[in-house]
Protein backbone atom coordinates (compact mmCIF):
# COMPACT_ATOMS: atom_id res chain seq x y z
CA UNK A 1 0.00 0.00 0.00
CA UNK A 2 1.32 3.36 -1.05
CA UNK A 3 -0.79 5.66 1.77
CA UNK A 4 0.98 5.72 5.23
CA UNK A 5 -0.59 3.92 7.81
CA UNK A 6 -1.20 5.32 11.54
CA UNK A 7 0.14 3.46 13.93
CA UNK A 8 -3.21 3.02 16.22
CA UNK A 9 -6.81 3.50 15.62
CA UNK A 10 -9.56 3.41 17.33
CA UNK A 11 -12.79 2.54 16.04
CA UNK A 12 -16.59 3.52 17.60
CA UNK A 13 -18.80 0.82 16.76
CA UNK A 14 -22.44 2.31 17.61
CA UNK A 15 -24.93 -0.12 18.70
CA UNK A 16 -28.30 1.19 18.42
CA UNK A 17 -32.11 0.78 18.62
CA UNK A 18 -33.86 2.30 15.83
CA UNK A 19 -37.24 3.62 16.00
CA UNK A 20 -40.03 4.11 13.32
CA UNK A 21 -38.93 7.49 12.55
CA UNK A 22 -36.37 7.85 9.69
CA UNK A 23 -35.41 11.66 11.16
CA UNK A 24 -35.36 10.52 14.75
CA UNK A 25 -32.78 7.63 13.44
CA UNK A 26 -30.39 9.96 11.83
CA UNK A 27 -30.56 12.75 14.66
CA UNK A 28 -29.46 9.94 17.18
CA UNK A 29 -26.34 8.76 14.23
CA UNK A 30 -25.18 12.20 14.39
CA UNK A 31 -25.47 12.45 17.81
CA UNK A 32 -23.56 9.69 18.34
CA UNK A 33 -21.36 9.86 15.82
CA UNK A 34 -20.35 13.47 17.89
CA UNK A 35 -20.24 11.25 20.74
CA UNK A 36 -17.77 8.75 19.64
CA UNK A 37 -15.86 11.51 18.48
CA UNK A 38 -15.06 13.43 21.97
CA UNK A 39 -14.60 10.49 23.49
CA UNK A 40 -11.73 10.30 21.05
CA UNK A 41 -12.96 7.65 17.72
CA UNK A 42 -11.00 8.34 14.70
CA UNK A 43 -13.51 5.87 12.66
CA UNK A 44 -17.21 5.48 13.24
CA UNK A 45 -19.19 2.41 12.36
CA UNK A 46 -23.34 2.25 12.37
CA UNK A 47 -25.33 -0.49 12.16
CA UNK A 48 -26.76 -1.95 8.72
CA UNK A 49 -29.45 0.21 7.52
CA UNK A 50 -29.88 2.12 10.30
CA UNK A 51 -31.97 5.14 8.96
CA UNK A 52 -34.73 2.73 9.70
CA UNK A 53 -36.24 -0.27 11.52
CA UNK A 54 -35.57 -3.33 9.65
CA UNK A 55 -37.34 -3.32 6.23
CA UNK A 56 -37.13 -6.53 4.88
CA UNK A 57 -38.95 -8.70 7.64
CA UNK A 58 -41.80 -8.75 4.98
CA UNK A 59 -41.94 -7.81 1.34
CA UNK A 60 -43.96 -4.49 1.26
CA UNK A 61 -43.74 -2.11 -1.90
CA UNK A 62 -43.67 0.71 0.32
CA UNK A 63 -40.91 0.00 2.16
CA UNK A 64 -39.25 1.32 -1.66
CA UNK A 65 -40.13 4.79 -0.01
CA UNK A 66 -37.40 4.54 2.74
CA UNK A 67 -34.47 4.26 -0.12
CA UNK A 68 -32.34 7.05 -1.26
CA UNK A 69 -30.48 8.18 -3.71
CA UNK A 70 -26.51 8.60 -2.64
CA UNK A 71 -25.45 10.92 -2.70
CA UNK A 72 -28.82 11.89 -1.20
CA UNK A 73 -30.30 13.42 1.95
CA UNK A 74 -28.75 10.98 4.55
CA UNK A 75 -25.89 10.71 2.88
CA UNK A 76 -24.81 14.17 3.40
CA UNK A 77 -26.18 14.93 7.13
CA UNK A 78 -23.80 12.28 7.57
CA UNK A 79 -20.98 13.36 5.56
CA UNK A 80 -21.57 16.64 7.37
CA UNK A 81 -21.27 15.04 10.67
CA UNK A 82 -17.91 13.22 9.92
CA UNK A 83 -16.83 16.59 8.30
CA UNK A 84 -17.85 18.55 11.67
CA UNK A 85 -15.96 15.92 13.61
CA UNK A 86 -13.07 15.29 11.91
CA UNK A 87 -13.85 11.23 12.18
CA UNK A 88 -14.56 8.68 8.88
CA UNK A 89 -17.43 7.30 9.43
CA UNK A 90 -19.09 4.14 7.45
CA UNK A 91 -22.82 4.23 6.87
CA UNK A 92 -25.04 2.17 6.00
CA UNK A 93 -27.92 3.13 3.78
CA UNK A 94 -31.21 1.36 1.66
CA UNK A 95 -30.05 2.72 -1.91
CA UNK A 96 -32.31 4.05 -4.74
CA UNK A 97 -30.08 3.60 -7.39
CA UNK A 98 -32.71 4.04 -10.29
CA UNK A 99 -36.70 2.88 -10.84
CA UNK A 100 -36.45 -0.68 -10.36
CA UNK A 101 -32.59 -0.81 -9.20
CA UNK A 102 -32.29 -0.54 -5.25
CA UNK A 103 -29.07 -2.35 -3.14
CA UNK A 104 -27.71 -2.43 0.37
CA UNK A 105 -24.77 0.22 0.42
CA UNK A 106 -22.40 1.40 2.93
CA UNK A 107 -20.22 4.70 2.36
CA UNK A 108 -17.35 5.42 3.77
CA UNK A 109 -17.16 8.67 4.71
CA UNK A 110 -13.39 10.62 4.56
CA UNK A 111 -12.75 12.54 7.79
CA UNK A 112 -13.18 15.51 5.45
CA UNK A 113 -16.48 14.54 4.57
CA UNK A 114 -15.70 13.37 1.35
CA UNK A 115 -16.67 10.02 -0.01
CA UNK A 116 -13.60 7.35 0.49
CA UNK A 117 -15.39 4.70 -1.28
CA UNK A 118 -18.80 2.29 -1.70
CA UNK A 119 -19.33 -0.79 -1.42
CA UNK A 120 -23.13 -2.61 -2.31
CA UNK A 121 -23.67 -5.87 -0.40
CA UNK A 122 -22.38 -8.71 -2.49
CA UNK A 123 -24.05 -11.65 -0.50
CA UNK A 124 -27.48 -11.11 -0.44
CA UNK A 125 -30.09 -13.35 1.83
CA UNK A 126 -33.46 -14.49 1.75
CA UNK A 127 -34.67 -16.38 4.67
CA UNK A 128 -37.81 -15.95 6.82
CA UNK A 129 -38.03 -12.13 7.72
CA UNK A 130 -35.17 -11.31 5.96
CA UNK A 131 -36.94 -10.49 2.48
CA UNK A 132 -33.64 -8.85 1.29
CA UNK A 133 -33.68 -10.27 -2.31
CA UNK A 134 -37.15 -8.91 -2.75
CA UNK A 135 -35.56 -5.20 -2.12
CA UNK A 136 -32.13 -5.41 -3.15
CA UNK A 137 -30.11 -6.27 -6.41
CA UNK A 138 -27.15 -8.21 -5.67
CA UNK A 139 -23.87 -5.70 -5.35
CA UNK A 140 -21.90 -5.27 -8.61
CA UNK A 141 -18.78 -3.16 -7.13
CA UNK A 142 -17.00 -6.26 -5.67
CA UNK A 143 -15.06 -6.73 -2.57
CA UNK A 144 -12.27 -4.03 -1.42
CA UNK A 145 -11.15 -1.76 0.91
CA UNK A 146 -10.52 2.46 0.78
CA UNK A 147 -8.17 4.21 1.93
CA UNK A 148 -8.44 6.84 4.78
CA UNK A 149 -7.32 9.27 7.08
CA UNK A 150 -7.29 6.68 9.89
CA UNK A 151 -6.19 3.62 7.63
CA UNK A 152 -7.63 1.45 4.95
CA UNK A 153 -11.31 -0.02 5.71
CA UNK A 154 -12.60 -3.08 4.03
CA UNK A 155 -16.46 -3.41 4.58
CA UNK A 156 -18.68 -6.31 4.66
CA UNK A 157 -22.27 -6.10 5.11
CA UNK A 158 -24.39 -8.86 7.38
CA UNK A 159 -24.82 -12.00 5.61
CA UNK A 160 -21.33 -11.15 3.85
CA UNK A 161 -19.48 -12.41 7.49
CA UNK A 162 -21.05 -16.06 6.79
CA UNK A 163 -18.65 -16.14 3.85
CA UNK A 164 -14.99 -16.60 3.81
CA UNK A 165 -14.52 -15.71 0.37
CA UNK A 166 -15.28 -12.04 1.07
CA UNK A 167 -13.29 -11.67 3.78
CA UNK A 168 -10.59 -13.47 1.99
CA UNK A 169 -10.97 -11.01 -1.23
CA UNK A 170 -11.40 -7.84 1.15
CA UNK A 171 -8.44 -8.50 2.96
CA UNK A 172 -6.44 -9.34 -0.36
CA UNK A 173 -7.39 -6.26 -1.47
CA UNK A 174 -4.96 -4.16 1.25
CA UNK A 175 -7.79 -3.59 4.24
CA UNK A 176 -6.23 -3.30 7.61
CA UNK A 177 -9.72 -3.12 9.58
CA UNK A 178 -12.82 -5.66 8.14
CA UNK A 179 -15.95 -3.42 9.61
CA UNK A 180 -19.52 -5.15 9.05
CA UNK A 181 -22.38 -2.94 9.58
CA UNK A 182 -25.09 -5.59 10.40
CA UNK A 183 -28.83 -6.23 11.31
CA UNK A 184 -29.12 -9.90 12.91
CA UNK A 185 -31.41 -10.95 15.43
CA UNK A 186 -33.63 -13.90 16.83
CA UNK A 187 -36.35 -15.04 15.32
CA UNK A 188 -38.79 -15.35 18.64
CA UNK A 189 -39.47 -18.88 18.67
CA UNK A 190 -35.89 -19.87 17.45
CA UNK A 191 -34.30 -18.51 20.38
CA UNK A 192 -34.97 -20.79 23.15
CA UNK A 193 -33.39 -24.09 21.15
CA UNK A 194 -31.25 -22.45 18.61
CA UNK A 195 -30.01 -18.76 20.09
CA UNK A 196 -27.20 -19.41 21.78
CA UNK A 197 -25.65 -21.59 19.29
CA UNK A 198 -26.40 -19.21 16.25
CA UNK A 199 -24.96 -16.13 18.13
CA UNK A 200 -21.98 -17.83 18.88
CA UNK A 201 -21.64 -19.10 15.11
CA UNK A 202 -21.97 -15.74 14.12
CA UNK A 203 -18.74 -14.53 16.57
CA UNK A 204 -17.00 -17.56 15.53
CA UNK A 205 -16.96 -16.29 11.64
CA UNK A 206 -16.10 -12.74 12.55
CA UNK A 207 -13.72 -14.26 14.77
CA UNK A 208 -12.34 -16.44 11.94
CA UNK A 209 -11.87 -13.89 9.51
CA UNK A 210 -9.39 -12.46 11.81
CA UNK A 211 -7.55 -15.14 12.17
CA UNK A 212 -7.20 -16.45 8.45
CA UNK A 213 -6.60 -12.97 6.87
CA UNK A 214 -4.46 -11.44 9.80
CA UNK A 215 -6.63 -8.45 10.22
CA UNK A 216 -8.92 -6.47 12.35
CA UNK A 217 -12.47 -7.57 12.63
CA UNK A 218 -15.58 -5.54 13.85
CA UNK A 219 -19.31 -5.96 13.56
CA UNK A 220 -21.69 -3.19 14.32
CA UNK A 221 -25.25 -4.31 15.37
CA UNK A 222 -28.79 -3.15 15.93
CA UNK A 223 -30.38 -4.07 18.94
CA UNK A 224 -33.80 -4.37 20.11
CA UNK A 225 -37.54 -5.61 19.24
CA UNK A 226 -38.97 -4.94 15.90
CA UNK A 227 -41.51 -7.41 14.96
CA UNK A 228 -40.51 -10.72 14.73
CA UNK A 229 -37.09 -10.24 15.02
CA UNK A 230 -34.90 -9.67 18.43
CA UNK A 231 -31.62 -8.31 17.75
CA UNK A 232 -29.29 -9.50 19.36
CA UNK A 233 -26.62 -6.01 19.27
CA UNK A 234 -23.25 -7.81 20.70
CA UNK A 235 -21.56 -5.64 18.64
CA UNK A 236 -17.62 -6.92 18.78
CA UNK A 237 -14.32 -5.92 17.34
CA UNK A 238 -11.32 -8.57 17.39
CA UNK A 239 -7.46 -8.13 16.66
CA UNK A 240 -5.49 -10.20 13.91
CA UNK A 241 -5.43 -13.17 16.29
CA UNK A 242 -8.73 -13.08 16.05
CA UNK A 243 -8.97 -12.37 20.35
CA UNK A 244 -12.31 -10.24 21.19
CA UNK A 245 -11.06 -7.35 22.35
CA UNK A 246 -14.39 -5.53 23.24
CA UNK A 247 -18.34 -6.99 23.00
CA UNK A 248 -21.36 -5.26 23.53
CA UNK A 249 -24.32 -6.06 25.44
CA UNK A 250 -27.08 -8.05 23.64
CA UNK A 251 -29.98 -5.64 24.86
CA UNK A 252 -28.50 -2.17 25.47
CA UNK A 253 -27.12 0.72 23.17
CA UNK A 254 -23.54 1.26 23.45
CA UNK A 255 -21.04 3.73 21.57
CA UNK A 256 -17.81 0.94 22.13
CA UNK A 257 -14.38 2.42 21.61
CA UNK A 258 -11.97 0.06 20.28
CA UNK A 259 -7.87 0.93 19.86
CA UNK A 260 -6.68 -1.38 16.86
CA UNK A 261 -2.94 -1.32 17.18
CA UNK A 262 -2.37 -1.62 13.46
CA UNK A 263 1.08 -2.64 13.78
CA UNK A 264 -0.34 -5.73 15.06
CA UNK A 265 -1.15 -6.95 11.49
CA UNK A 266 2.52 -6.84 10.19
CA UNK A 267 3.33 -8.78 13.55
CA UNK A 268 0.62 -11.48 13.06
CA UNK A 269 1.06 -11.94 9.40
CA UNK A 270 4.86 -12.66 9.34
CA UNK A 271 4.27 -15.70 12.86
CA UNK A 272 1.12 -17.39 11.12
CA UNK A 273 1.99 -16.88 7.48
CA UNK A 274 -1.04 -17.84 5.95
CA UNK A 275 -0.99 -15.58 2.75
CA UNK A 276 2.26 -16.83 2.01
CA UNK A 277 1.15 -20.23 1.58
CA UNK A 278 -2.46 -20.35 -0.23
CA UNK A 279 -1.97 -22.34 -3.19
CA UNK A 280 -3.49 -20.05 -5.85
CA UNK A 281 -2.74 -22.28 -8.47
CA UNK A 282 -5.50 -25.18 -6.73
CA UNK A 283 -8.46 -22.64 -5.66
CA UNK A 284 -9.92 -22.22 -9.59
CA UNK A 285 -13.10 -24.86 -7.98
CA UNK A 286 -14.12 -21.86 -5.91
CA UNK A 287 -15.91 -20.33 -8.78
CA UNK A 288 -18.17 -22.81 -9.07
CA UNK A 289 -21.18 -23.76 -7.50
CA UNK A 290 -20.52 -27.29 -6.64
CA UNK A 291 -18.19 -29.34 -7.72
CA UNK A 292 -19.91 -33.49 -7.57
CA UNK B 1 -23.95 -37.48 -4.46
CA UNK B 2 -24.84 -40.73 -6.06
CA UNK B 3 -23.92 -43.34 -3.50
CA UNK B 4 -26.19 -43.58 -0.48
CA UNK B 5 -25.27 -42.34 3.29
CA UNK B 6 -25.86 -44.00 6.20
CA UNK B 7 -27.80 -42.02 8.70
CA UNK B 8 -25.39 -41.55 11.14
CA UNK B 9 -21.68 -42.05 11.44
CA UNK B 10 -19.56 -42.64 15.15
CA UNK B 11 -16.28 -40.90 14.44
CA UNK B 12 -12.84 -41.86 16.87
CA UNK B 13 -10.27 -39.43 17.29
CA UNK B 14 -7.45 -41.21 17.72
CA UNK B 15 -5.73 -38.73 20.41
CA UNK B 16 -2.16 -40.05 21.36
CA UNK B 17 1.26 -39.57 21.94
CA UNK B 18 4.39 -40.89 19.85
CA UNK B 19 6.93 -42.87 20.69
CA UNK B 20 11.06 -42.77 18.77
CA UNK B 21 10.18 -46.22 17.71
CA UNK B 22 7.63 -46.79 14.92
CA UNK B 23 7.24 -49.79 15.43
CA UNK B 24 5.60 -49.20 18.91
CA UNK B 25 3.67 -46.65 16.83
CA UNK B 26 2.23 -48.39 14.36
CA UNK B 27 1.48 -50.94 17.43
CA UNK B 28 -0.40 -48.91 19.42
CA UNK B 29 -2.20 -47.56 16.57
CA UNK B 30 -3.20 -51.15 15.42
CA UNK B 31 -4.86 -51.33 19.55
CA UNK B 32 -5.93 -48.10 19.00
CA UNK B 33 -8.37 -49.17 16.18
CA UNK B 34 -9.18 -52.20 17.80
CA UNK B 35 -10.47 -50.62 20.88
CA UNK B 36 -12.36 -48.18 18.59
CA UNK B 37 -14.36 -50.30 16.48
CA UNK B 38 -15.35 -52.37 19.71
CA UNK B 39 -16.58 -49.26 20.93
CA UNK B 40 -18.90 -48.78 18.37
CA UNK B 41 -16.53 -46.52 15.91
CA UNK B 42 -17.31 -46.70 12.37
CA UNK B 43 -14.60 -44.09 11.15
CA UNK B 44 -11.37 -44.18 13.10
CA UNK B 45 -9.13 -41.17 11.89
CA UNK B 46 -5.32 -41.29 13.47
CA UNK B 47 -3.36 -38.09 14.28
CA UNK B 48 -0.64 -36.39 11.87
CA UNK B 49 2.41 -38.69 10.70
CA UNK B 50 1.44 -40.59 14.25
CA UNK B 51 4.59 -43.40 13.24
CA UNK B 52 6.95 -40.64 14.67
CA UNK B 53 8.20 -38.43 16.38
CA UNK B 54 7.23 -35.15 14.78
CA UNK B 55 10.22 -35.18 12.11
CA UNK B 56 10.10 -31.65 10.73
CA UNK B 57 11.57 -29.64 14.10
CA UNK B 58 14.82 -29.50 12.46
CA UNK B 59 16.10 -29.85 8.80
CA UNK B 60 17.66 -33.17 8.72
CA UNK B 61 18.05 -35.96 6.18
CA UNK B 62 18.05 -38.73 8.16
CA UNK B 63 14.76 -37.84 8.48
CA UNK B 64 13.73 -39.05 5.22
CA UNK B 65 14.64 -42.51 6.79
CA UNK B 66 11.09 -42.51 7.80
CA UNK B 67 9.25 -42.07 5.02
CA UNK B 68 7.40 -45.06 2.69
CA UNK B 69 5.76 -45.75 -0.13
CA UNK B 70 2.38 -46.13 -0.17
CA UNK B 71 1.25 -49.07 0.02
CA UNK B 72 4.08 -49.68 2.00
CA UNK B 73 4.60 -51.88 5.29
CA UNK B 74 2.99 -48.97 7.93
CA UNK B 75 -0.39 -48.31 4.94
CA UNK B 76 -0.73 -52.20 4.47
CA UNK B 77 -0.26 -52.98 8.44
CA UNK B 78 -3.07 -50.11 8.64
CA UNK B 79 -5.21 -51.18 5.56
CA UNK B 80 -4.73 -55.22 7.48
CA UNK B 81 -6.81 -53.48 11.14
CA UNK B 82 -9.77 -51.98 8.85
CA UNK B 83 -10.44 -54.96 7.39
CA UNK B 84 -10.18 -57.06 10.41
CA UNK B 85 -12.00 -54.76 12.95
CA UNK B 86 -14.94 -53.32 9.43
CA UNK B 87 -13.81 -49.30 10.34
CA UNK B 88 -12.41 -47.06 7.72
CA UNK B 89 -9.22 -45.32 8.74
CA UNK B 90 -7.75 -42.35 8.37
CA UNK B 91 -3.78 -42.86 8.42
CA UNK B 92 -1.76 -39.74 7.84
CA UNK B 93 1.78 -41.00 6.87
CA UNK B 94 5.30 -39.56 5.19
CA UNK B 95 5.17 -40.52 1.69
CA UNK B 96 8.25 -41.60 -0.30
CA UNK B 97 6.73 -41.30 -3.93
CA UNK B 98 10.00 -41.13 -5.83
CA UNK B 99 13.95 -40.34 -5.06
CA UNK B 100 13.85 -36.62 -3.61
CA UNK B 101 9.81 -36.54 -3.71
CA UNK B 102 8.14 -36.74 -0.86
CA UNK B 103 4.71 -35.71 0.74
CA UNK B 104 2.70 -35.95 3.96
CA UNK B 105 -0.29 -37.51 2.68
CA UNK B 106 -3.36 -38.96 4.12
CA UNK B 107 -4.41 -42.23 3.16
CA UNK B 108 -8.33 -43.28 3.31
CA UNK B 109 -8.91 -47.02 4.17
CA UNK B 110 -12.38 -48.43 3.26
CA UNK B 111 -13.48 -50.67 6.01
CA UNK B 112 -12.76 -53.75 3.46
CA UNK B 113 -8.85 -52.81 3.65
CA UNK B 114 -9.29 -50.86 -0.18
CA UNK B 115 -8.11 -47.90 -0.78
CA UNK B 116 -11.11 -45.28 -0.64
CA UNK B 117 -8.99 -42.24 -1.56
CA UNK B 118 -5.33 -40.21 -0.89
CA UNK B 119 -4.81 -36.97 -0.10
CA UNK B 120 -1.60 -34.93 -0.16
CA UNK B 121 -0.69 -32.04 2.21
CA UNK B 122 -1.96 -28.75 0.09
CA UNK B 123 -0.38 -26.24 2.45
CA UNK B 124 2.93 -27.01 3.46
CA UNK B 125 3.87 -24.74 6.56
CA UNK B 126 7.77 -23.90 7.34
CA UNK B 127 7.91 -22.29 10.40
CA UNK B 128 10.08 -22.40 13.31
CA UNK B 129 10.12 -26.13 14.19
CA UNK B 130 7.65 -27.08 11.72
CA UNK B 131 10.22 -27.19 8.43
CA UNK B 132 8.24 -28.96 6.59
CA UNK B 133 8.80 -27.61 3.20
CA UNK B 134 12.28 -28.84 4.04
CA UNK B 135 10.86 -31.91 3.49
CA UNK B 136 7.43 -32.60 1.82
CA UNK B 137 6.27 -31.40 -1.68
CA UNK B 138 3.23 -29.75 -2.06
CA UNK B 139 0.27 -31.73 -2.73
CA UNK B 140 -0.89 -32.48 -6.14
CA UNK B 141 -3.75 -33.87 -6.13
CA UNK B 142 -6.05 -31.34 -4.81
CA UNK B 143 -8.80 -30.90 -2.78
CA UNK B 144 -11.47 -33.94 -2.47
CA UNK B 145 -13.51 -36.33 -0.98
CA UNK B 146 -14.25 -39.82 -0.98
CA UNK B 147 -17.00 -42.27 -0.59
CA UNK B 148 -16.75 -44.83 2.16
CA UNK B 149 -19.46 -47.23 3.83
CA UNK B 150 -19.87 -44.36 6.14
CA UNK B 151 -20.25 -41.67 4.44
CA UNK B 152 -17.83 -39.28 2.47
CA UNK B 153 -15.41 -38.34 3.60
CA UNK B 154 -13.03 -35.01 3.26
CA UNK B 155 -9.43 -34.54 4.44
CA UNK B 156 -7.13 -31.64 5.17
CA UNK B 157 -3.92 -32.08 7.41
CA UNK B 158 -2.72 -29.89 9.88
CA UNK B 159 -1.66 -26.18 8.27
CA UNK B 160 -4.42 -26.59 5.58
CA UNK B 161 -6.88 -25.67 9.11
CA UNK B 162 -6.41 -22.27 8.57
CA UNK B 163 -7.19 -21.93 4.72
CA UNK B 164 -11.04 -21.39 4.35
CA UNK B 165 -10.29 -22.00 0.43
CA UNK B 166 -9.59 -25.54 1.37
CA UNK B 167 -12.48 -26.25 3.39
CA UNK B 168 -14.69 -24.61 1.08
CA UNK B 169 -13.54 -27.12 -1.87
CA UNK B 170 -13.70 -29.90 0.17
CA UNK B 171 -16.99 -29.24 0.94
CA UNK B 172 -17.96 -28.40 -2.73
CA UNK B 173 -16.72 -31.92 -3.43
CA UNK B 174 -19.83 -33.32 -1.66
CA UNK B 175 -17.69 -34.39 1.78
CA UNK B 176 -19.92 -34.90 4.46
CA UNK B 177 -17.50 -35.42 7.55
CA UNK B 178 -13.92 -32.91 6.74
CA UNK B 179 -11.23 -34.96 8.58
CA UNK B 180 -8.19 -32.97 9.68
CA UNK B 181 -5.15 -35.30 10.85
CA UNK B 182 -3.05 -33.06 13.07
CA UNK B 183 0.18 -32.26 14.92
CA UNK B 184 -0.06 -28.72 17.04
CA UNK B 185 1.71 -27.69 19.66
CA UNK B 186 3.53 -24.54 21.61
CA UNK B 187 6.47 -23.76 21.53
CA UNK B 188 8.05 -23.43 24.78
CA UNK B 189 8.43 -19.74 25.47
CA UNK B 190 5.03 -19.02 23.66
CA UNK B 191 2.96 -21.24 25.57
CA UNK B 192 2.77 -18.92 28.85
CA UNK B 193 1.98 -15.41 26.36
CA UNK B 194 0.19 -16.79 23.53
CA UNK B 195 -0.64 -20.57 24.43
CA UNK B 196 -4.32 -19.83 24.81
CA UNK B 197 -5.18 -17.29 22.10
CA UNK B 198 -3.00 -19.67 19.51
CA UNK B 199 -5.31 -22.56 20.90
CA UNK B 200 -8.32 -20.55 20.52
CA UNK B 201 -7.25 -19.38 16.91
CA UNK B 202 -6.84 -23.28 15.94
CA UNK B 203 -10.76 -24.51 17.56
CA UNK B 204 -11.92 -21.52 16.07
CA UNK B 205 -11.04 -21.78 12.54
CA UNK B 206 -12.31 -25.67 12.57
CA UNK B 207 -15.57 -24.53 14.24
CA UNK B 208 -15.90 -21.49 11.39
CA UNK B 209 -15.22 -24.29 8.53
CA UNK B 210 -18.35 -26.63 9.93
CA UNK B 211 -20.21 -23.28 10.28
CA UNK B 212 -19.58 -21.72 6.27
CA UNK B 213 -19.93 -25.16 5.26
CA UNK B 214 -22.34 -26.99 6.69
CA UNK B 215 -20.48 -30.06 7.32
CA UNK B 216 -18.64 -32.17 10.50
CA UNK B 217 -15.51 -31.17 11.21
CA UNK B 218 -12.67 -33.12 13.09
CA UNK B 219 -9.36 -32.56 14.10
CA UNK B 220 -6.77 -35.28 15.98
CA UNK B 221 -4.21 -34.33 17.01
CA UNK B 222 -1.27 -35.93 18.91
CA UNK B 223 -0.17 -34.97 22.85
CA UNK B 224 3.02 -35.01 25.27
CA UNK B 225 6.35 -33.13 24.55
CA UNK B 226 8.60 -34.10 21.82
CA UNK B 227 11.82 -31.38 21.64
CA UNK B 228 11.01 -27.87 21.48
CA UNK B 229 7.36 -28.67 20.88
CA UNK B 230 4.09 -29.43 23.52
CA UNK B 231 1.62 -30.46 21.62
CA UNK B 232 -1.62 -29.87 22.60
CA UNK B 233 -3.83 -32.55 22.20
CA UNK B 234 -7.32 -31.44 22.09
CA UNK B 235 -8.89 -33.21 19.58
CA UNK B 236 -12.07 -32.31 19.12
CA UNK B 237 -15.03 -32.66 16.74
CA UNK B 238 -17.80 -30.24 15.75
CA UNK B 239 -21.13 -30.66 14.37
CA UNK B 240 -22.35 -27.98 11.19
CA UNK B 241 -23.64 -25.41 13.29
CA UNK B 242 -20.05 -25.18 14.73
CA UNK B 243 -21.35 -26.98 17.88
CA UNK B 244 -18.50 -28.54 19.80
CA UNK B 245 -19.25 -32.10 19.76
CA UNK B 246 -16.24 -33.57 22.11
CA UNK B 247 -13.14 -32.01 23.25
CA UNK B 248 -10.30 -34.27 24.34
CA UNK B 249 -8.22 -32.82 26.92
CA UNK B 250 -4.74 -31.27 26.55
CA UNK B 251 -2.07 -33.50 28.09
CA UNK B 252 -3.86 -37.06 27.75
CA UNK B 253 -4.21 -39.85 25.40
CA UNK B 254 -8.11 -40.57 24.29
CA UNK B 255 -10.20 -42.38 21.94
CA UNK B 256 -12.93 -39.97 21.29
CA UNK B 257 -15.97 -41.19 20.00
CA UNK B 258 -18.39 -38.62 18.35
CA UNK B 259 -22.20 -39.71 16.43
CA UNK B 260 -22.71 -37.41 13.57
CA UNK B 261 -25.81 -37.69 12.57
CA UNK B 262 -25.53 -36.95 9.08
CA UNK B 263 -29.23 -35.62 8.14
CA UNK B 264 -28.32 -32.49 10.25
CA UNK B 265 -25.56 -31.79 7.31
CA UNK B 266 -29.45 -31.04 5.20
CA UNK B 267 -30.96 -29.67 7.75
CA UNK B 268 -28.14 -26.77 8.56
CA UNK B 269 -28.08 -26.31 5.05
CA UNK B 270 -31.27 -25.43 4.26
CA UNK B 271 -31.38 -22.60 6.91
CA UNK B 272 -28.37 -21.12 6.75
CA UNK B 273 -28.03 -21.55 2.46
CA UNK B 274 -25.00 -19.96 2.35
CA UNK B 275 -23.73 -22.37 -0.30
CA UNK B 276 -26.52 -21.14 -2.62
CA UNK B 277 -25.45 -17.24 -1.92
CA UNK B 278 -21.74 -17.81 -2.59
CA UNK B 279 -20.82 -14.90 -5.58
CA UNK B 280 -19.04 -17.53 -7.79
CA UNK B 281 -19.16 -14.92 -10.76
CA UNK B 282 -17.03 -12.28 -8.20
CA UNK B 283 -14.20 -14.96 -6.56
CA UNK B 284 -12.05 -14.69 -9.55
CA UNK B 285 -9.60 -12.98 -7.62
CA UNK B 286 -8.93 -15.86 -5.14
CA UNK B 287 -6.83 -17.41 -7.08
CA UNK B 288 -4.60 -14.23 -6.82
CA UNK B 289 -1.95 -13.38 -4.44
CA UNK B 290 -2.84 -10.12 -3.24
CA UNK B 291 -4.65 -7.61 -5.07
CA UNK B 292 -3.41 -4.33 -4.38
Amino acid sequence: MAEESPESVTIALVQMRCAESKEANVETAVARIGDAARAGADVVCLPELFASRYPCQSEDHRCFDLAEPIPGPTSETISAAARRHGVVVVASLFERRAAGVYHNTAVVVEADGSTAGTYRKMHVPDDPHYYEKFYFAPGDLGFGSFPTRFGRLGIGICWDQWFPEAARLTALSGAQILLYPTAIGWLGDEKEPFGVSQHSAWETMMRSHAIANGLFVAAVNRTGVEESLEFWGASLACDPNGNVLARAPHDAEENLLVQCNLAQIDAVRTHWPFLRDRRIDAYGGLTERFLD
